[in-house]
């Protein structure tokens, strides 16, 4: 059996609070059982330097950990001087993402500066960061409608991210908490549309190794949970969720 | 007329809520008006290198603004690979005012961390820092007399903060929200204790200047308000107000 | 067709040099095409700090361009005085690979240093590193085996790397050279051991997405590519392949 | 009694030596007891980019100590690569205090550079440092009325500063030198014009605290001490100073 | 007798192997005995901000040794995050040595950028990376001649380097092998052009001395021995001597 | 004709004070001509790592320039976070200089920290910092025979050091001050013994070569100003002068 007796395809409970702190044009708490995340997203009005004069938009996001977001409390990376392997690898996976499914041809010279700072991490802060980035983008574009900026959202599909592993028993699982991701032999994050089509999936084995087999498993659980976590961000983006599914009427006509 | 309607002496609102986040030994969210700061203490079993062998312990501030907390988004610190001027001087006032009333002679060779985020930036957030900064610490000693580490608070008073100024049409006024700092002639923060000793007076006239009895009246309205902030810092404290309670009887014997 | 008229699944011609710098106890020089990489391995008789005590050793690896490695030159990292994500997330990807079929519990405590330096770049630099430090590492260790430090050769499996891909008029393809990868939708590292079994899946669409029979059709190149890499590893080693044999043998049985 | 046998309300010897460098536009030498501080005031012709386009100038201040100023001697803060939160705080001190006596408005978009460097250190050097920087500010802005660049000293007042504290015996005292101030329990630095309105006041008790009644004795102490060393300045200043006079006459009408 | 049965005025086997990668305007593999170093110049259409306007081009040098280039490993610069002084030394060096036989006034506002990585490291890593560079910059500037770019070399004569020192036993030697290099008493780099001038001259006695003889004596063996560079120069650059003897041949009329 | 009349073979005026600073434990300014150096040299009880258990001792320069000690003024090293590669050449310098007089086994594990600060500048800094921290040296060496730490002066004998140059008229000159050494096609900096034997030579041509007969030229001209400043060391180290005449003659014997 699973810690808290959660079954092998089952996510932990997911919350999107929008509107959260007031500075952001898109601001977000996302809560993944005890991980959680703020979500903000910033609108700069214009772009870096490799691409002035191109007429399309930039996605860039950052990451970030509070010191005692963790179980022992991690050095401050601006008191070392320099960003770690792991956040660097980090905001590129989430800045990746996101740019797959913004038309950023749509959105003028802008920057959206995405910033994901976690609060409370228990496994998964990178995929929570990823959904709930996710939301925080088109609360952004929302605001830019509102504004007059823009007149429609500037979004393919819906993004949405988990993990999936191997525990020691060898059961494949899906949404690893800490206690679990620790120990697991090996640790996928799977990057989604709302349709299904892969993103990214990055696959790792420390120190072990997995079969063609485990992996088929593993995206089969990673595609179940995806689904239920495009309901949630629909829910949470309200009147916003009708501009996307326009959109995604439009692509599939 | 005050922003917002407030009188010359009056504070913002302010909560205090304990046990923010689950990991810390004391972990804290403080809002004054719509600033908002999450306040952690760590404690670890050892002390930096200048004071081993002393037998005593040591406290130790860092301070962070998420990016967006602010109106405009900033660079985050650790991107720039320095920590300004500004967030060390904060950092150094957090810690040394926390000192000023922590018996660090009672808690053997153990560092306090007390990192200080805000989520959102309002005005006032070095002080509304100290001030749920000290609930944190005290939150933290909680845990280790639950622990059995220690069996007294090493607390010898209150420690609370707020801002005064002198606003453009020269009223002094008590705890500026950032649209009034922003044009403030006078920046003034205080810290005190409960009992109404000054542990720090920094009082800035930035292309300006003041006299001795704008200051008096400085002075004045930020005890007053402090004594307001020492009522909210017992209720959050709970039962662990009555064990600062001890020690303050202790001391005035 | 493909650039020089190379079929879906063929490899660019790859060459493993053994004994390529005098000083480190393995040192490899691979091309793959006109990609080419140094790949050194040198052993230090203690471990990093968070491993002292285990018993157990350590791998470490570390990947660079000459700035003109490539068509346009680079800025030297040391210059910049920091490291940049895209280096992090290659150099722990090689780290991690190598520790999944090195028995680190075989080598005391010692740290293995990989070092990966790319002299020329046509695509493909961080499979080209992982499959050649593989050769380089196996090399150190027979090192120690001449000078009796270790009597076995602590290696699970054979490790090799390629990459996979989907281009622009959406064939998948196996092992893209630099004008393929420049314009691929689709940019998948495969890490596989020599018994097929995954080590590592990168999988990326910048700014596409990618369907699960893309996935098969890209995992199914990549699996045939690997074989022909472990013959060509085997081939380098020499009288080495038997002791992997050995091993092997004994693992399976 | 005090150290050297000095009064509660003494101060120590000061010297101000004009014209100690050949190359800045203002160059002092001050010497406050064993304290000496070579103070310089260089003008660029432009201002920050934040302020370019204003028509204003900006004043900003940099402090370092020679390694060896101190008893023991400290590590280089350009070896360490990173300026202190000490020298950072005191650096912004310089500059905000010379800001509220200088009228930018006056100087067109320059920057007046001040360098304070410490060759020894007996305590005070922060506040020797704004003494001598108000001093080579008005040297440098003489220079640029030498050159026809200005034909008004744009000062509107002296400018001065001087430490108070509190001793272990309970005694409130003037300018404290390096013996007493290691033992001090409260530590404050006033910055004060010539016509007696605060600048700038910071308090501070390292694990203590005071009492308003000290608060009142310290002003005091200051007040007069500060008096004193304005009319040192005049007479450094020479024939600048009636320059000074003039536009006090100005203010006053 | 000197390591290698060599004779005191005997260098060591060269090796200049041009076209080594293909990407650089001019690119070298130069083995001095065991010593290797790969010297590559690029070449960029401008100049640092200094040199703008003036019409001028310029030459900047970096130097880096690969890791494990030496018996022991080294720390990567890029991940100490600086650059050493002994790297610094050379890099201007090399630069400098550069600009006194390139007529920099004859190719526009460009920047010739020289980059030297040693892949093997066994004395002499300087003086080799003088000498390759002098080369590539040469096939750099082919290249622009190739390009219609310049019509002319503009190379003022050969330039060459080798190092001589004093051996333990007193004896002057030229072009030291590390074995040498690490007891010599005294070390002495030597830079001059094909007709005999000098450019640099760098002696140092490590806690040791010399005379004005023994200076003597160095001298004349590193003349000797950077005559024969010359000549390996010359026949390393085929077609381009030829246009570096007219430039000599014009110079001498 | 030189600038300020001055003779090929002529110094300028060269004075050394000794005592200039209270806290080290040998303190020089020294001025040549219009350049300013202090010197300081501290003694500390232990060495760096790589000499721990040696049972010898270790001397280290650093050379720093206040930012308007030249004409232009400079970015502070320190906030620049890096140490130029000009000024990591000369503390390099100054260094090696000094373990050439010093007998290191003599002096137990101890750590003599020169700091050479260059107050004002006018050409020459690098070998006046020599000159006087040579004698900062001694007198830290006198000061430990004072407090019975060692009771001999490790002094092999004195060390001086100036520059000597080929101005743009072809003349070879002793001493250049700024404006020469900003024209000059050569420049050289000798350090020598007091008995003559070279310690470095550094001679550049920048954009411009030498010959043997200037070079011939320039060693006679050093020769010769050097025996001066020697004689003014002995004056400035008083009575220490005869001890190091006591050490001369126990090498000569």
């Amino acid at each position: 059996m699973r810690v808290n007796d959660r079954k092998e395809n089952q996510l932990r409970t997911i919350t999107i609070e929008t509107g959260y702190t007031k500075h952001p044009e898109g601001s977000v708490l996302i809560t993944v059982g005890d991980t959680k995340v703020i979500c903000n997203a910033s609108i700069e009005d214009r772009v870096p330097p490799f691409m002035r004069g191109s007429g399309k938009g930039w996605i860039t996001a950052e990451y970030s950990m509070l010191p005692r977001a963790t179980e022992q409390r991690n050095i401050r990376e601006s008191s070392k001087g320099k960003v770690s392997g792991r956040t660097m690898e980090i905001q590129r996976l989430i800045g990746r993402s996101l740019r797959a499914v913004v038309d950023l041809g749509k959105i003028g010279e802008r920057t959206i500066w995405v910033d994901c700072d976690v609060i409370q991490a228990d496994g998964g802060t990178r995929t929570a960061s990823i959904t709930g980035a996710f939301v925080a983008v088109v609360l952004a574009f929302g605001t830019l409608m509102e504004r007059k900026v823009i007149n429609r959202l500037p979004i393919k599909d819906y993004l949405v991210a988990t993990s999936v592993g191997v525990l020691p028993n060898g059961k494949e699982v899906l949404d690893l908490q800490y206690e679990e991701d620790a120990k697991a032999q090996v640790d996928m994050n799977i990057v989604m549309t709302g349709n299904g089509q892969f993103v990214e999936i990055q696959g790792t084995g420390e120190e072990a190794t997995f079969s063609y087999l485990q992996l088929q498993t593993m995206l089969d659980l990673a595609s179940q949970g995806l689904q239920e976590i495009v309901a949630l961000q629909k829910e949470a983006l309200g009147e916003l969720a009708n501009h996307i599914e326009v959109n995604l009427l439009g692509e599939n006509r």
